[in-house]
């Protein structure tokens, strides 16, 4: 059984986190430093309330800020942003993850353009959440003790492109697949069997949004009453967000695969939630995150 | 000059758009069917009010719907799925892009989860928005003459690559690039001169978030005074979606590049407003797919 060291990384720069993990090189498995891009929520206060929260790699926030409200049609122009201060913290410390942005907007317009921009009461992936608090209160940790053999693990991504039909014709499209893990699976003896066994394609689905694509094979699962996915293995393509890792997880998903690198904070939720997290799966290859005692080598 | 007719893409199917696109490949042009894959936006309605917008890939929609519920935490289980139906349009069709749902979920527990969702009043490049309408009455299409060579566009990812870092270091980061074209553009020769000539970087921004790479290279601008950015040129890496450029004409940028695919809507937003729209730019191929007249051959 393979194990890494709890929380291994630290912060290289703002942007940057060293971390271990375990590493398989046409079949050999090692321990190396790896680095991940860093994922945090920065709130964007309108002169101090709370206005919005994105995920971001810390750097810079002034210019996201500032972009944002451009961009997002708050403000029409410089002449219309005003002071962009750090929020004082507990001890008056600034926050690290906190920004005040003052506008000179007269009142009545910005009501208009924040009603133009606020009709639907939105949530999103992203923006919706207050903290890993609050998901880790809503998810319970995933204790399954399901296994898959790391020769299986490296087949998935084949079986995912050739599932993927619409993605060779437009090169525009991120997918989501669930495989079903073998039913010897969780029995007694159920680790020896599982080694051998390749899981097989439940679901494959397609989106611009990878975030929609893993809504929908949730949904799938959902209305066939196949949730919690305690047997299942997730794959995405692309990266491993934060997001991502959250919405596996609210399904029972025990392994999560992707393509591309996780995340810092997608790493720090699989650990939290207890995802079995591999990234940068490209045969022979592939990297584990969290949880590796799921893998067998 | 070239010229692309506008429009020119019909449905395949519910994900994939047919399209003109005009190819670079190793100096030759051509004029060839591509294919788009199809983003439009989705509504979710709960008991028929309107509850949250995301931009979608048609198809599943049920599934998405009951996936987004369960993984953002409003529904904890299948029991609480009630029916999930169309919703009807003005002659009793179904709407294409809207969809409404039945929660059995208890009034109080509901409000509850609500809240603890919604607690910042949130926004984001997907969510916040009602409608490619709505954008189009807030961003004046861009009527800039600038022009740029196509010799310059293929020199801009080996620019962008080299000024990309931390990229190298993590595999997990997505990047904004701003390059400003040279002054000669504009005046009465200007076009024949900026066919030598290369722009030069501006500024590059990394983050876990393409959007948020963006926001932040749209925010340099903006602190600096340079917005509107009618003589740059943006690059993106991955995909441009609908959020993409609508961004970047906020900022009233001219030409954006991007790395891989656009989305079908990206590249009809591209062509109401104005955006010279580049995909799939790798030396020594790239496409368009709007207002080509911008570029050089």
């Amino acid at each position: 059984m393979l194990s890494l060291s709890k929380r291994a990384h630290e912060n290289v720069s703002e942007s940057v986190k060293e971390f271990e993990a375990l590493r398989w090189r046409a079949g050999a498995v090692s321990r190396d430093p790896d680095r991940l891009a860093v994922e945090e929520p920065l709130e964007i206060r309108l002169a101090g309330r709370r206005f919005t929260l994105t995920m971001r790699t810390p750097g810079h926030d002034r210019e996201l800020a500032a972009g944002f409200l451009l961009a997002e049609g708050f403000v029409g122009s410089s002449d219309e942003l005003g002071e962009i201060r750090p929020v004082p913290g507990p001890r008056g410390e600034p926050e690290p993850n906190a920004i005040d942005v003052l506008l000179s907007v007269p009142a009545e317009r910005l009501r208009e353009r924040l009603k133009r921009n606020f009709v639907i009461s939105s949530s999103c992936g992203v923006c919706g959440k207050t903290s890993i608090e609050a998901i880790e209160r809503r998810i319970a940790r995933i204790e399954d003790k399901v296994r898959i053999s790391a020769a299986a693990i490296l087949k998935l991504p084949a079986m995912m492109r050739e599932a993927q039909a619409v993605f060779s014709a437009t090169g525009g499209l991120h997918a989501a697949a669930l495989f079903a893990l073998p039913a010897a699976n969780g029995s007694s003896n159920g680790a020896q069997s599982a080694s051998l066994m390749v899981p097989s394609l439940t679901v494959l689905r397609e989106d611009v949004g990878r975030h929609n694509a893993v809504d929908k094979v949730i949904g799938y699962s959902l209305l066939r009453d196949m949730v919690p996915l305690s047997d299942a293995v997730m794959m995405v393509s692309g990266r491993t967000s934060f997001e991502i890792v959250q919405k596996a997880a609210s399904a029972g998903v025990p392994i999560l695969c992707a393509v591309s690198a996780p995340s810092s904070l997608a790493v720090d939720l699989a650990q939290e939630l207890g995802v079995t997290l591999v990234g940068f799966l490209r045969e022979p290859n592939f990297n584990v995150y969290s949880c590796p005692e799921r893998i067998l080598t």
